[in-house]
């Protein structure tokens, strides 16, 4: 190797030119929605510009992984998240799961609980027991955890709304076998932030929430020494359309702002901060997701770093990692046993602590046995037959993936830096702007989808043969759940003394309107076996329910659909011209029905629509079917379209369809779209929902379908 | 980092000693079975010892990869390999995945055709259009390739043994579509060496098949500038048990012997060595494999230095690539879909040219639509869902990467020296070194499944549920397709000019006599329709059919067993009784029937039964079921052991159970191992076979089940 380096890269830029036949070098390069360039070739020099190279795992910055031994020493944790039905059946799959040899449980919770209704309650009925398992009072996490010894068992809650009555039922479910909070290990999700950013599961207004959010970082701190208070979550911001560069730098914003919350409540940063939890998506830009998860144990060294800690666990980002959800899909779903291989590749060499691989028919429906025990063997797999685990941070060194660490580690500072202009996250979830960001991002996910630029294998191309026979699905009975659910809050409030119940709820106003700690009154009612529902609602008349306002980000769709074949003006022209016959737009009315908040997909296609020249109308989030068919009646839409996500599709297209039909609005349509599976289809149409989108829709699809409806 | 690089050291040494609790950090290390070590973290300092960083791809050595613009110009060729049944069933499979987007074909042929006899032969009964596609004749060539423009396909053709008449055949076919051989693209495999080494699928000695190899490249160098007369194939040497520097070494030194027949026939080296390629597996050890293709590129350029080639093309490796077939299960199947993506991403980050991913039902039988549609779909994700290919070497400059590539490159080159030092692969096989060397790989391999050191998920551990109900699997009806190719070959031998049939394979038996060049000979007989199995008789009766004789490592696997369980004394020790209560020891004949050479898993079973006590005759390969039969009769065996990869199974055991009966040897029992679905085992036992064994099976296990079947 005798030439200079300059001369090495003319001989290379000379090959490649000519490999190229004429086209220009840029050619080579690509583009990432983050804005981040690939280039095509990285060498030494690369190395020369900025990229810190950090030299040993568990050293700081710790860009090379938290712990010195890493997997090496020990693999990352298996952590599959479940839950559904009863408490009875999740802890039968549990143990089944225990046995079967998994460590640690991370427990799903249906969406009432979520929201702090009782299994009982008139808004609960179409979603209990539905994507999670119901916990109605501490009565429910004892049948939960019967037989699991909670002092030797890591638990995992996904909790944020009701995050007080269900911890202290986990809490008091423990008490009452023995095990004292001090013994108790695991993680809280209590990350309320990106509720407000993108999934929706919250109660109470942000300030009140925060406060909760508060609360229990002190109490989880000074009582729960081997126990995590929060876990900062990210991985709905990618769900719901993020690129790899805003969850990290929003999830990591999230950051700063519970950790001045704490110091607020009087924790000293060494308190705190090495407990913190971090939770990540990893989607399907490999090398994006390493780097991503590598610059963010920098990144948040460098963040801490002003506090001056004097532990040094307390710069360390530990964190949890799931593969993504939003990226499966309904169509030839067995691709996305592949999908998800590759990105718990990405999750490992990024060097997670633990993670949840998705079952490949989650975006039909809940996992089956067989999805299940495959998920799981994606990590069994590669910890067990591969060498993935047999050095630390194997990527370490190279020209490609320091550099593109470097980028993300820097591009994300900047959104962090404007969010800290704001004047932290509280502050700048006012202002719309991180929300607005990433539904803009996902709006012109699904146009690069749509018009192709952005290729999806059995969705947008090479599609199954049409004979091919839908894979099995899991459906869970929610009549049966909620009988059980409903048969078990009466018997415990027959027999629980009602004037304990009362005056320690009594005492939970108080606590709330002095601004008093909340946890011990919290675990004083549940002990007296309050509910999650009861609890939640005399918070509820202190702090009032949060109902954010909805909108919609427009012409992101239309601007981010490149294509010459005409098919976007097509659609818009049909629009238009049913307009002219008919005197007004075409108008939809889009609504989530019952306790689901996932709304990505409601909002990109309300984005579409509006781009194609609908009349669209949002409805609020967490409606009732009633509420939904007056907003329908009083707007006079020609339909409504219900987005479901979780599961309740059956129960609220009947009672939605009823409720249009007693109102006079025989001729509104109904159409549905989200996760439902092939096999309700029929039974959806029998109730008269005239058509019905699965993930991966194309918009143009859908407006073509809606247009063909209007005309017939 | 104000540190010095040993303070950071001891510093990393400190704390990973505490995370270890005691242990020693020598836990840390992982041992691979070539003999390297990972250490579990790999620093800058790794860099400075040894490994010479390649700076750019395209630029010799061509460490990161053959082409200057490598993927982000065009991604890796994705290459099927497929053929089944007769010409008519593989060209519509052709056809339609050349409709769904497939670049290229791959065609398998069945091994009747690879061993040189035309599908009416009595040696040929039982695998004619079984794992590959029957081609006795250009007319079937003609069929295999109808209405697919040759002038414009690039068509790979795995065949060695029957290569002349084989290629003959193409070329003519291609002719009567109006297409001349210059204009042909493609590959050849023609590696006859590794059939000696591994796979068995020759016909002729190897002295006389290297001159068919010489004939081949010459008549290929000269008259088909387009095509690869040669692709040197590792595949089958880790399929047997190689591991990768294994894999690598014996590749690389067989193409040196390649190189020295082409230059022995007078082709200069740049007229030669530019169109060489390569043929590599990759298998579950992630990053060897990634180093494999780097170490190959590189150590391929050193080893051609020495030739003084004028084009640098003539130091370039290019290879295609191959999951795993022996890394697949049998036992809950779809965990092979994650193991083919890991390989299939192994294979890309390596830099491969093109990549064949298997389905995940090969471990039981032919692929189906739906598995052989997922296999495709693993590749077409990488390449259009992920970043996979937007830069050149993407691990490149990695300490871990630099560092085991630099190590693989070493061990393999070590290896290749001891090859040379025998006067090359040649000379070496006489010894009986490189085969002794596989064969003991493979059987310490199964010790350490066996024993439970390496883990294999749902066959050593985390077993499916017994309830699970089995995937469905292909059936081809090999007597249709007998039939059909046989009328065929009856209709072509009354339509054919017998004379000049008759006086060019004169003419072929004349030349391989007086040394003169075959190939043109050959094209004469095939183009006056000669069939493949008169051309390769004709020879045959010049050159012999080779017979190699079967040898058994033995002691490996006994001495690879590392277990204190004493389930391997218990084995022994109910031998040695069986032994003294019938006055020998129990007596077992293994044999491969029908014209299936892969013998790894005979090799494995013979070597492990005899470290257990048993007797064990191992047939000759390519038996009849008559031989078979009489020799299990002549040598008074208690068992006959058939072993069946290719889809035979059912034809050959009940021949086998009729013959055994036939010769009086009634109480002779019958045994099958090998890839046999579940759906045939109730056939097999019902002709009589007592046990059948998939892949992945304990030979512990094995051993119990024949011990009770002659307790019985």
């Amino acid at each position: 190797m005798s030439h200079s380096i300059s001369g090495r890269y003319r001989k290379w830029q000379e090959l490649a030119q000519k490999e190229l036949r004429g086209s220009p070098l840029s050619q080579l390069q690509t583009h990432h929605p983050s804005g981040i360039t690939y280039k095509s070739v990285y060498t030494a020099e690369d190395l020369k510009s900025g990229a810190a190279l950090a030299d040993y795992p568990g050293l700081p910055p710790f860009t090379r992984g938290p712990w010195a031994s890493m997997y090496p020493g020990k693999p990352w944790t298996i952590r599959q998240y479940a839950g559904f039905s009863s408490a009875e059946e999740s802890n039968k799959f549990y143990r089944d799961n225990l046995a079967a040899g998994q460590k640690g449980l991370s427990v799903a919770f249906d969406l009432p609980t979520h929201r702090g209704y009782d299994s009982d309650h008139p808004r609960a009925a179409a979603d209990v027991g539905k994507a999670g398992v119901a916990v109605d009072s501490v009565e429910d996490m004892k049948i939960l955890f019967a037989g699991i010894p909670l002092d030797k068992m890591s638990v995992s809650m996904t909790m944020n709304g009701a995050v007080l009555p269900v911890l202290a039922s986990y809490i008091i479910a423990a008490e009452e076998q023995g095990v004292k909070a001090c013994q108790l290990r695991g993680t809280l999700q209590n990350d309320i932030l990106k509720e407000y950013l993108v999934r929706n599961t919250f109660i109470y207004p942000p300030k009140a929430s925060m406060r909760i959010v508060g609360d229990i970082l002190t109490y989880t701190s000074r009582m729960m020494p081997r126990f995590h208070g929060i876990s900062i979550s990210g991985y709905h911001m990618q769900e719901a359309g993020a690129d790899s560069v805003m969850e990290l730098a929003y999830t990591l914003a999230n950051g700063l702002a519970y950790l001045r919350l704490a110091l607020d409540q009087g924790l000293g940063i060494d308190e705190f901060a090495p407990r913190l939890s971090f939770f990540f998506g990893v989607g399907m830009d490999f090398f994006m997701e390493i780097a991503k998860l590598r610059a963010a144990r920098w990144l948040w060294h460098d963040l801490l770093l002003p506090f001056a800690p004097e532990n040094p666990r307390s710069l360390m980002l530990r964190t949890h990692t799931q593969t993504s959800g939003y990226s499966l899909s309904a169509q030839d779903p067995y691709n996305n046993i592949i999908r998800t291989t590759i990105q718990a590749m990405a999750a490992a060499l990024g060097g997670t602590q633990s993670l949840h691989t998705n079952a490949f028919d989650e975006a039909l429906a809940l996992p089956t046995p067989l999805s299940a025990r495959l998920a799981r063997n994606t990590q069994l797999i590669l910890q067990k037959e591969t060498d993935l685990c047999a050095t630390a941070d194997p990527l370490g060194g190279s020209y490609f993936m320091e550099r593109l660490t470097a980028e993300v580690y820097s591009k994300a500072q900047a959104l962090i830096d404007e969010v800290e202009a704001c004047g932290g996250m509280v502050e700048a979830l006012s202002s719309g702007l991180v929300k607005g960001r990433i539904e803009t991002a996902a709006a012109a996910q699904q146009a690069r989808v749509d018009c192709g630029a952005d290729q999806l294998v059995g969705v947008n191309c090479y599609p199954p043969p049409p004979s091919e026979k839908p894979v099995e699905v899991l459906e869970v009975d929610v009549r049966a759940v909620l009988e059980v659910q409903t048969r078990k809050l009466k018997q415990l409030r027959l027999q629980r003394d009602e004037s304990s119940v009362q005056s320690s709820l009594n005492r939970l106003r108080n606590a709330a309107q002095q601004q008093k700690p909340l946890m011990p009154v919290v675990l004083e009612a549940m002990r007296v076996r309050a509910t999650v529902g009861e609890c939640s609602q005399a918070l509820e008349q202190v702090f009032t329910r949060y109902q954010p306002t909805v909108s919609v980000v427009s012409s992101v769709y239309a601007a981010s659909y490149k294509s010459d074949g005409g098919q976007l003006q097509d659609i818009c022209q049909r629009t238009r011209s049913f307009a002219e016959r008919s005197g007004r737009r075409p108008r939809i009315l889009l609504v989530k029905l019952g306790q689901d908040g996932h709304d990505r997909g409601i909002k990109v296609v309300a984005t579409a629509l509006a781009d194609f020249g609908f009349d669209v109308d949002l409805g609020p989030l967490f409606a009732m079917a009633s509420e939904a068919a007056k907003q329908a009646l009083e707007n006079d839409v020609h339909i409504v379209g219900v987005s479901s996500l979780a599961g309740g599709h059956k129960t609220l297209v009947q009672e939605l369809r009823s409720e249009l039909d007693a109102g006079g609005g025989e001729r509104i349509k109904i159409i549905a779209g989200g996760v439902i599976p092939p096999q309700d289809y029929e039974l959806l149409q029998s109730m008269g929902c005239q058509a019905i989108f699965g993930p991966g829709t194309c918009m143009l699809e859908c407006a073509d379908t809606l247009l063909r409806l209007l005309d017939a």
